[in-house]
Parts: structure tokens; sequence; C-alpha cells
């Protein structure tokens, strides 16, 4: 856990407070980070209990925010994720969509800490048509790239991970969104199946072999064989001298990611888009761009740390804390204004 | 291990001897089984090292056969599967594409057991083309199928299971196939995914969630989705009350049947093929015919025990044993002539 000194006055406190992982952050204007908290306090290793126990919950809070709200005491809380959810400190029920990323009467969800600070949930997302989903913590990541150069009109915007999201964004509004189970596919398939022996961890990618993975998963969209049809081939292929087994690990990933891309330009995005905006943390980012720009999309715009500035971008927006927001639609892929 | 009596002479010893288990038939005319014993003497339970043992083999084949060669020393005995293989007791080199399943010339490989007998291992196919291929056992059920019905010209063959095969049969001859890693991918998303704590045991297939899943996967085929698309669904529809929790093993069991089969009539089945030829044990059987006749085959024809028929009839086409094989292209599901 590391806790840096303050630089300037905070706005806010913000927590990303997920199944695995509790990041805290102390969040200046416009949602400058002055200073983090992150600790193994994600609600599986909290383990609160079925029906969430307070107590479990309290004290991670305090370990991680303790410090900041002994020195500013009246400093708003704001937290999205899966802390909201049934199993989480206090349940902030779904919105359906279509939902504003930043509506002043977004129901957030209230929970009076220990200390007497109250901690405001910010909802998850339902679409309750056709296949249905639900998102928590994601549509916080979205709030983080209003402001940042998103266009008046439709973008389409991926969350690459283990259940990688597809958003259609309506300038702040959110119209649909799907869900591509790649990261977890990958996971299962190269630490538990007939792949796995050939899949050994390499600190630089193999870019050829992923470009031949997504080449692949791209013919196999585009003729319906689809990844169920191609898979095999990342044994085949070692197996018959036509592939480095040091290139398979890569070569799933190219396969599993270009299948999701390749799928959602075939399928989710609308029309021949030319950009995608991409919130993904550096390791999976590179990829996605990657695969992107080899299956047709012009620009990939990738916007990291976009969970803390959506909490604040939330917590303003909910008349949290006051001041300005910039505009939610300049052009400028990092607005001039919010450069840090 | 069941040991039956023997009713009439047996023409030789049939070994299908994979990883898992060990199968062994007594033969009589036109492959009737006579006999049969099972061990779970797979390559993987009698762990022959990485370079074989054939101590561990030949005490194996001994506890199945032993008794059989006991009582009729002179009898031909002939294996497929990853006996074969390299870390198997004989290693028979993969024949490329087209094989002619019942070539004369075809190339077993022969190792001596310790009593004298000489076992005959049919060589696996290997398809050197595009994503390439490999099958070991498959092909032996393949020649059972010849002489039940096959017409002369082009068909289609699935051989359903953990990696599914689908193979093009020009007559006697395999021309082509392609894996889906089908019952791999099920095992893997019921037991180690987020899908696992919904998959709950069930004694009767729920039909209409299977059919659900189908019907699913199948649309997502069609508009480029594809499985990885659809697969969150499994989870998404029972957490928003769109499913009842009990449905989802069996709704899932359709999704990814339900992918395979359409995307092979989607990419591998040439034309409108109105009928498919199904090699798989009853309990998939069911599935994939169910699944197919949803899809648009019209007529989908089941063949059980398929190995000890193929096993039978490469015996006799490499002159192991003599007599009569019944012609290979009868218009019959089953010749009358090999009734029992």
């Amino acid at each position: 856990m590391a806790d840096h000194l303050a630089l300037s006055d905070p706005n806010c406190i913000g927590l990303d407070w997920g199944t695995s992982s509790c990041r805290a952050y102390l969040l200046g204007d416009q949602g400058a980070i002055i200073a983090r908290n992150q600790g193994p306090a994600g609600l599986r290793s909290i383990n609160p209990g079925r029906d969430g126990d307070p107590a479990a919950f309290d004290r991670a809070f305090e370990q991680l925010c303790g410090r900041w709200l002994d020195t500013w005491p009246g400093l708003p809380v704001i937290a999205c994720g899966m802390v909201g959810s049934r199993r989480g400190w206090v349940e902030a029920p779904y919105r359906e969509l279509p939902a504003d990323l930043v509506d002043p009467a977004l129901p957030c969800a209230r929970v009076r800490t220990r200390r007497g600070a109250e901690l405001n949930v910010i909802p998850g997302l339902v679409d309750l048509r056709g296949l249905r989903g639900v998102v928590r913590g994601e549509e916080t990541q979205l709030a983080g790239l209003l402001g940042v150069g998103l266009g008046d009109g439709e973008e389409d915007v991926v969350l690459p991970g283990t259940h990688s999201k597809w958003v259609r964004l309506n300038g702040s509004v959110v119209t649909g969104f799907t869900t591509f189970m790649t990261g977890e596919l990958y996971e299962l398939l190269s630490r538990h199946s007939i792949l796995a022996d050939f899949i050994h961890p390499v600190t630089q990618p193999r870019w050829t072999a992923f470009d031949r993975g997504v080449d692949t998963a791209a013919e196999a969209v585009t003729d319906g064989t689809g990844l169920l049809g191609v898979l095999f081939s990342a044994r085949s292929l070692p197996l018959t001298g036509a592939m480095a087994e040091t290139d398979v690990a890569d070569y799933l990933s190219g396969l599993v990611i270009g299948t999701e891309l390749a799928s959602a330009r075939a399928s989710w995005v609308r029309g021949t888009a030319s950009q995608l905006w991409s919130l993904a943390d550096s390791g999976l980012s590179a990829r996605y761009r990657r695969a992107a720009l080899r299956l047709g999309w012009q620009t990939v715009h990738v916007l990291e740390h976009a969970a803390a500035r959506g909490l604040w971008r939330t917590a303003h927006a909910v008349g949290l804390i006051g001041g300005r927001a910039s505009a939610p639609s300049t052009k400028h892929a990092i607005a001039p204004e919010e450069g840090r």
C-alpha cells in the first residue's frame, strides 16, 4: 500500500471497489489524482459473507481512507463497483437503459461509516432487452471518458477485460452494451485446457504470433467457422511443426481478442465506424489497439485511469462537489484544460 | 471389468485404446461383438512415461486380452487410438489426406507382445493444409461407418466429443476434417468459470433450455456475434430473473452444441446438406440430433459402437482376417446382412 503526500486541496475521495481489489483515490480539481491507496480489500478477500458484514467493509475503508479523513473530515466520499451489489456494503439497484451518466438525479445508495462519513455508491446499469446485461463499475469508467474528446453523436467504447464490454454512447447517455467473455475464456484455456502445456509466460508479446491469431480469428468470423472452430489450431499447428510452441500463448491471445473485435465489428458496431474508444490497462490496451487497427478501425483512443476521473465526474454531477466540470464534448482526445 | 462368454468363433481382437480408457473387443463375423473387456488402462492411467514403457502396456494388454489369447492363441490383434502416438506403445505415423479408410496397403505399425502376439496399430490421419488437423482413433470409427448406408458420394460425418470432428467422406476416402473444441469448452465453462456456480447436475435434460441455447447460438453465428458474444447470457439471464438457475446447464450445452452445428453448417458443410451421420455415445447423440434437426438437417443417422466395427473392418481391409466384408455403399442405415 502506498500513501502519497497531498499536493493540493482535495475535492473528494473516490473508491473503485470491485471483487478482487479496492483502489482509493484522493481527487483534486477535474479529477486529478492527488494520492492513491490500494489494498487487496476486494469483496472476495474481505469476505463479508452472504448478507454483507458492514464491519468488514468499515475496516477496509478505514485502512484505505482513514488518514485522509483525519486530515479532511468533511470530504465527500463516492464509490463504484461490486461494493454496491447485493453482497456489497449497501445495494445500489441497477439503473435501466438508456441512462445518462451525468444525470443530476442519478440515485446513489448511501451508507454511514463508523466514523460518520457518508459513502455514496454509484448504481450499475442493466439492459433488460434481449440477452440482458449488467455492469457495475464500468458506468463510472465511461463517465471518466466524458469531456476528453468524445463527439456529441454515437460512439463505440470497449472496456477490455475478463468480461469485455462494448458500449454505445450517445453523448453522455448509454444506449446499449454487450459482453464478450474474452479475458475469462483466455484464462480458462491457458490454465485448464489441453493447450495449457504450451502456454509459457513471455516477457515481450510475440506480435507476429498475435497477428496470426487475429487474422485467423477474423477470417473465421467472416466465413462462419467462429472461434470454436479454430481454437484447436493452437494445438494442431505446433503439433505438426507449423508453429513454435513459444508462439502459442500470443497466438491464442490473438485468436480470442481478434474474435471479439471482428465479432463486434460485424454485429455490434453500426456502419463502418472508423474510431474506437478503449478503456484498458496498458497491457491489454496495446493488444486491443493493434488488433483493432488491423481489423478496420482507423483510430483507437486509449484512456487509462478512467475510473478515478469518472468517480470525480459523477460526484460533480450529483452535486457532492462544486466547481466547473469540463465540457463533455471537446474534440481533443485529452482536453487542454484537463492536461495533467 | 466384464468378461462375457464367447458365443461363436472370433475373427480377431480389437482394441480402442485412448488417453482415458482402453476398450477391448472380441469380434466375430462382420465385426459382431462376441465379448468385451474394459479397463481404466488409458495412456494417462498406465502412465508409461515420456518415452513409453513397453512393460506397462504389456501388463494392461494381458489383463484385458490374456484369457482370450489363452483360448485362441493365433487370433489377430488390431488397435487404434493414442496407443499409436509417440507416447504410446508403438508409433504409427499419421497418414496424410486424402486417405482411403480401407486401403489394403494401409501401413499398420507392429509390436510383438510379451506372449508373442503381434499387435497391429492403425495410423491416425493428418491434414497438412490450412490450420492443420490430426485424428487418432476417429479414422477407425469412420471405417465402422462404411457398409451401413453411406452413399457413394460426399457425406458429412460428425464425431461429437471433447474435440468434435467434422469429416468429409467421399466413399471410403477421407478428404478433409476440422475440429470444434466443443466438449472441452463446455467442461471448462461448467467447472472453472463464473458460470460454474449455476451448473447443477440434472438427471433429465431440460430440453426447452437446451433449445433456447441452440437458437441463441444459431442467431449469433448468423449475425456474427458468435459464441464469445453470447456466453455471458448464461449469467446475465438468470441474474436478471429471465432464466431459472436450474436451466443454465442445458442452456450452456445448447449454446456450445448449437454454435458447433450452426458454424459447421455455415462454413464446412457444402450446399444445403440434408443428412448428417453422427458417431456418438447415447448421451451426446440425442443432443446433437435434436440440435441438427432444429438447424436445417432433415435426417440424422446415429451409429454407436463404431470403433468395434471399424477395427474389424480395418483388420479385414489389410488382410489380417479373411471373409467377406459387406459392400461399402448399400443404401440402408443398417444393411440387412449386418443386422445383429
